[in-house]
């Protein structure tokens, strides 16, 4: 029998699992509302629904190598603990490999979202061939992973790659972790709302703006598109910003491909001219000449992906 | 015999040498002025000269295991390449390794001078029992070093740790290097002495510019440990400003220790509590409390024995 890993990514808004094969073929999916819940327990009892439906599917026909679960959180990968997770705080120093493994006998792993995707895009995506990368995914907020010879950057405590939080304007927009002017306050799709927002009264003409206070980084860009200045203006800060973070990253760590991602990367057309130029007038030339900067290419299943490989390789390295 | 390695760091100013024992101890030294020249044979020379002297002096006592360089420079270590040297732009490109070992039959490595001093503060200095760390070292510029599991964190060219040109100000102060509000410009000495000059009018009454138009670094020290506002002022913008790139190293790299050395280091008392209030105001509570912010040990002798201790690890790992 050949060997599958179960997979899934708990997101803030849903849960995504999948049994991935060695090859990183996706055999059987499914999907859930992450639930709205305060205890963690809740959140462990829809995993374990899905991972039942998958365990039926697979059942006599695959081996289960391993449980990997992509989680919204620092994690202690060593212990299988979460440490932090912003966006579903319940699973706040959850054992989270404990729970699982005890419930459905199975090895369990763990690791930061963010962290698998880049893993994702280094297996099977836009930074495959390369031994060092960096993946950025703008979402509503902006994660981040790093790749180095092949293996993720945790840090001393798994909490290393949190390049949404470079700060690239010392006095700019407050950001949920207590800093000003993080990346993220200029990258994310909620950044590209509020820029919107805030840029209005400049462009009086914007036919966004129009009587309308609820429009979505998809309507931005859509108008943007069409050539609407103040969407344009909203691109080209969330390029200019995202270009400096990228810039000290390629200054520090010199990585041979980064990898953009993410739903707020949908305006890539019209932010990557200013990023460029960013990148090009504040890195060091030889490293900002040698580094590709490419699109993501495992969308959504891109941490799904990361933590099968995760799980593949476990002891071999 | 006992192994010794003869060890140098080229500076801008000065050429110093220095015949290093396992355990680190430094058993002779010699020092000349760094020829202002236009030849990289003319700094060569040089080099022979000093690597002669040392010879002489450990003749038929020590074995000379090898001879290390640590160079102002990106530097290709695998080829013992000098890539690029801005303050000593005759060395680019120069083969360093081959021209020196050819001439003096002993095996030779090469390696960038704040990766050496990072190694050497590693070793034996602040950032010894931690095995992930950064050496900032705050000179007439600004270097860096990042050590990751024992190892220095070169990038793909060699290019890494180029910590002085993380941007903490996008609209800031020009850079040599093309970019606006690097690090450099806000924590060197050179940028002490800038912004003393820049604040100078809204301190109408600090002692230090009447008339006066060439203070040093040194002196607007001294002036801040006599409580003098302006140059008060200028260490709390240097802490300010060195706290947001190492918040940014902080959540990006999450290490153990930082350690900052060099002699714009000299106002630690005056800039260090600005530095870690920005640290915990903008880098994730987690790391930022995890970090220690240290001063660095070895001195002027960081690179040196950095470099030794290379040359001694050299096919052990």
């Amino acid at each position: 029998m050949s060997k599958v890993v179960i997979a899934f990514d708990l997101g803030g808004t849903n849960l995504r699992l999948a049994a991935v094969t060695a090859e990183g073929e996706i055999i059987f999916r499914t999907k859930r509302d992450t639930p709205k819940s305060t205890k963690a327990d809740e959140i462990l009892q829809i995993i374990i629904e899905c991972a039942g439906e998958c365990i039926d599917f697979l059942k006599n026909r695959f081996e289960i190598k391993m449980i990997a679960a992509a989680v919204p959180a620092t994690v202690n990968a060593k212990d299988g603990i979460v440490l932090k997770a912003p966006n579903i705080p319940c699973l706040d120093g959850f054992r989270f490999v404990e729970a699982l493994s005890d419930v459905l006998k199975i090895r369990v792993i763990l690791e930061n979202d963010a962290n698998a995707a880049a893993l994702g895009e280094y297996w099977l995506g836009a930074a495959k061939d390369f031994e060092s990368s960096i993946c950025v995914t703008l979402g509503t907020g902006v994660g981040g992973g790093i790749i180095i010879d092949g293996k993720i950057l945790r840090g001393v405590d798994g909490t290393a790659g949190e390049i949404g939080h470079i700060c690239v304007e010392p006095f700019g927009a407050l950001c949920g972790c207590g800093s000003n002017g993080c990346v993220e306050q200029y990258a994310s799709a909620k950044a590209i709302v509020r820029l919107a927002g805030e840029l209005g009264r400049e462009f009086p003409k914007s036919y966004l703006i129009r009587g309308k206070f609820d429009i979505s980084a998809q309507e931005i860009y859509e108008a943007g598109k069409q050539g609407d200045k103040l969407a344009l203006e909203v691109f080209r800060q969330q390029g200019f910003y995202l270009g400096i973070a990228l810039a000290n990253l390629i200054n520090v760590l010199n990585p041979e491909v980064i990898v953009i991602g993410g739903g707020a990367a949908a305006g890539w057309d019209l932010f990557v001219p200013s990023l460029r130029a960013e990148v090009n007038k504040r890195a060091y030339r030889e490293p900002a000449e040698r580094v590709k900067i490419f699109r993501a290419e495992c969308g959504d299943d891109a941490g799904i992906l990361g933590v099968a490989r995760l799980a593949f390789r476990q002891g071999l390295e």
